[in-house]
C-alpha cells in the first residue's frame, strides 16, 4: 500500500493475509504445471449430469420460489436432510432449527469471527492450522494461540495448560484428516480433550470438511457425541462431497449462537443462493450419496497410497510426512538446513507445485513444511510431479 | 441476550441491527395477508424456462467448470458482460478487471464496510438511507452522519458543510429510485454534489440496484460519469433484472479498492457460485435482456401508478408521499401525531403489512415514514390492499 493511496482502508483489511493457496494457484493454472498445491476436489467426482438433472426438476416445478428471495436460516429441507446425517453418521439428534446454511465453510468461518472476535480477543488454533481459517479470523484481529499438533493431536496437557491461561473465546480444529496436516485426533485425544473443554467457557468448534473422506472403516466420534450441545459448534461443507462451486456449507450449533449467526449472515449478504440450495436438495434425495462418496474414498486412498509410496522409494531420508488415514492432504516435514519457500521455487522451475507451510502458521513460523494435495492428481501426474519433487529435494539437499 | 449466556458475543454482533424488514416478512409469509411491506421483485419476471435452458447447457458443455473452485474476482465473461453494459447505459469505459462479483448487492456493503470502516469513523448515508447498508455498516461500528433528501436529492450546501466538517471515510447513496424515499437525484443535484465529492477525500458510493428499472425516459448521468474514477465506487445487482434467489451483484471501483475488496471476498467465502454466475451469463447471451427489463419496467409502472391513484383517492389528506419515477417503493410521511409502529399494527390487524420507517434511521427517528411496495402485488391486491390501508389511516385520524 503506498502512502500516497488516496483511500483510508481499514486496520482489519491491512492486517489480514491474503490467500496464498488462491496466489499460488493462478501460477499454477498453467496447464504445463502439475499441482500439488491445491486442494481441489477430483473432477471425476463432480456429477454433472446428476446436478442437471436436480436443476431442470427444481426449475420446472417449482422455479419461481428459486428464484425469489428466501429465508436467511436457508432452505428447510436441506437443513432437515443435514440434521438427518447428524442422526446416521453420529447418531446425534440436531433440531434442523439448530443449523445455518452458509455460502461454504469460509463463510461460516466468517461469521464465527464475526460474533464472537473483539479486537485483542485470545482465540486457539491448531499448528499448523488451517489458512482460511486463519485468514477469516485474521479480519477480527484476535490474538492468535497456536496448539502444536502430534501424530494423535494436540498434546492433552498441554491444551489444559492454555486454556487455563489464555482463556479463549473459542478453539478452532479439524479433528479428521486435518488441513494442512493430513493428521485425524485419536479417539483417546478426543475423549481427553472434551473433558479439558467441558465447562472451560470456551467454545470447542469442529470443522469436519474431510469427516466423511475416511481411507478406514474405524469409527472417531464428533466432538458433537461427547460435549454438551453448548459447547461444541459443527462445521460442514458440501464442497468435499457434492461440488465446490455451489458454495454451500452449514453451521451446527446451540441455538443461542445460530441466532447471532443468522444476524451476520443477513448483514453478509441476505441468504444462501436459494436456486443450489433446492438443486443440492433434490439431488440428494434422488442419489445414493454413500455410494458416491465410496467412490470418493476408493479413487482418493489409491491416490494417497500411490503417492506416499513414491515418495517411500524416492524422497531423501531426511524428510518425513504423514500418512493420512482420510481427506485430501499429505504434509512434508524438512530438515532444520531446508526451506519450504526456496523447494516451493525450485519445483516451480520443474514445472511442479506445492504449497509451502508457512500461511498455515500464525506467528511466522513453519518453512520446514509442505502441503501436498493428492485428491486432484491422477496416478500418471501423480508418478511425474513426485518424480520431479524427489530430484528437487534430492539436489537441495546435495546443496544444502 | 440474556446476562447468564454462556457465549461472550462481539461488541460487533451485539451493535448491528436485525433486518426489521426479515423479520417482519416472516409474518407477512401467512397467505391471507396482503404484503407491501417486502422488496420483491415480480414472480412474473422470474424467467424460470430462460434460467433452465442456461443452466442445461452451461452442465452440459462445461459443467465440470461450473462445479469446481473458482477465481475470488468472479467469472471473466460475466465482468465483461457488466463492463459492456457501462459502455451501453452511460459511455463509460471499465476495464473488467476493475469489476469484482459478489453475492449480492447486501455482500458488496458488507465488503466496504470491511475494508473501509476503522470503529468511530465517519460514514455518509441518505435519510431515510437503506435499511440493508445501515445493517451491513453497523457491523464495523462507524459514527454514522446522515444526510436528509429532498425532492431533488441531497441539499448541496448542506452537504458540503457536511462533507467539511465530519470528512467520511465514504457517502453512500442510491441515486436512482432511492430505497425507500422512492426519490431520484435530480440532474442539477448530481452535478453539483460530484463538484463537491471531487478531491475532497471522501468516496462516493453509488449503489444503482433500481437504475434500470426507469418509468421515465429521461436520462440522467451516474456519478460515475461526473467524477474521476478513483472518486466513486459503482455498485450493480442481477437482482431486480434477472433474479434475486442467485445472488449475485458486483463491485466496480478503482483496481486499488478491487485488491482490497478481493482480499476481503477469499475471507468471507472464497469466491461468488460459479455454477450460477455461469447460467447467468449464459442467460444474458441468449436472451434479450433489454426487452426484459421494458417488460418489467411496463408492469411496475402500471402497479406504482395504480397504486398512486388509489392513494390519491382514499388516503387522508395529511399523508403525504413520494411519485417514484422507477425503482420499486413509494414513501409515505404521515403527519406528526401519528405513528408508523402503530399504523403498521393496526395495518396487520386488518391483514394488510407496510413497513414502518424507524430501521431506514441510524438515529432512532422515522417513526412518520413508511414504505410500500408496489412490485410484488398485482392490481388486485394492491386495490384491496390499499382500500384497507386507507381505512386505518382514516380510522387512525379520527382517534388521533
Amino acid at each position: 500500500m503506498s502512502s500516497c493511496s488516496p483511500y483510508r482502508f481499514s486496520r482489519r483489511i491491512l492486517s489480514t493475509p491474503r490467500s496464498m493457496i488462491r496466489e499460488i494457484l493462478k501460477v499454477t493454472e498453467r496447464p504445463d504445471i502439475i499441482s500439488f498445491a491445491g486442494g481441489l476436489p477430483s473432477p471425476a467426482f463432480l456429477d454433472t449430469a446428476g446436478v442437471a438433472k436436480a436443476a431442470e426438476q427444481v426449475l420446472s416445478e417449482d422455479g419461481c420460489a428459486a428464484l425469489q428471495y428466501a429465508t436467511s436460516e436457508g432452505y428447510m429441507p436441506l437443513r432437515e436432510w443435514i440434521a438427518g446425517r447428524y442422526r446416521k453418521r453420529f447418531g446425534l439428534s440436531i433440531d434442523p432449527e439448530e443449523i445455518l446454511i452458509t455460502h461454504g465453510s469460509q463463510q461460516t468461518l466468517d461469521i464465527l469471527g464475526r460474533i464472537f472476535i473483539n479486537e485483542g480477543d485470545p482465540v486457539m488454533i491448531e499448528a499448523p492450522g488451517y489458512l482460511g481459517a486463519i485468514q477469516a479470523f485474521s479480519q477480527y484481529m484476535p490474538h492468535f494461540h497456536a496448539i502444536p499438533l502430534g501424530e494423535e493431536g494436540p498434546n492433552p496437557s498441554r491444551l489444559a495448560g492454555a486454556l487455563e491461561s489464555t482463556h479463549p473465546v473459542f478453539s478452532y480444529c479439524i479433528p479428521n484428516s486435518q488441513n494442512p496436516s493430513g493428521i485425524s485426533y485419536s479417539t483417546w485425544c478426543r475423549e481427553e480433550l472434551a473433558g479439558l473443554y467441558e465447562d472451560s467457557g470456551t467454545l470447542l468448534i469442529e470443522d469436519d470438511a474431510y469427516g466423511e473422506i475416511r481411507f478406514t472403516s474405524e469409527k472417531r466420534p464428533s466432538f458433537g457425541s461427547l460435549l454438551p450441545r453448548e459447547d461444541v459448534a459443527l462445521l460442514g461443507s458440501f464442497s468435499k462431497i457434492v461440488a465446490p462451486g455451489i458454495r454451500l456449507g452449514w453451521l451446527c450449533a446451540n441455538r443461542e449462537i445460530i441466532d447471532q449467526a443468522v444476524t451476520a449472515k443477513q448483514a453478509s449478504d441476505l441468504h444462501s443462493n436459494i436456486l443450489c440450495q433446492r438443486i443440492l436438495c433434490r439431488y440428494l434425495g434422488e442419489n445414493d450419496i454413500d455410494l458416491h462418496i465410496s467412490r470418493i474414498i476408493e479413487a482418493y486412498r489409491m491416490q494417497c497410497t500411490h503417492m506416499l509410496r513414491l515418495m517411500d522409494d524416492l524422497f531423501p531420508e531426511e524428510v518425513s510426512y504423514s500418512r493420512p488415514d482420510g481427506g485430501m492432504f499429505i504434509w512434508l516435514t524438512l530438515p532444520k538446513k531446508f526451506s519450504a519457500m526456496q523447494v516451493w521455487k525450485r519445483a516451480l522451475d520443474k514445472k511442479v507445485a506445492i504449497l509451502p507451510g508457512t500461511p498455515f502458521y500464525t506467528d511466522g513460523s513453519g518453512d520446514q513444511g509442505i502441503r501436498l494435495n493428492f485428491s486432484n492428481s491422477d496416478v500418471e501426474k501423480i508418478e511425474a510431479g513426485i518424480t520431479r519433487l524427489a530430484g528437487v529435494l534430492e539436489e537441495y539437499r546435495r546443496a544444502a
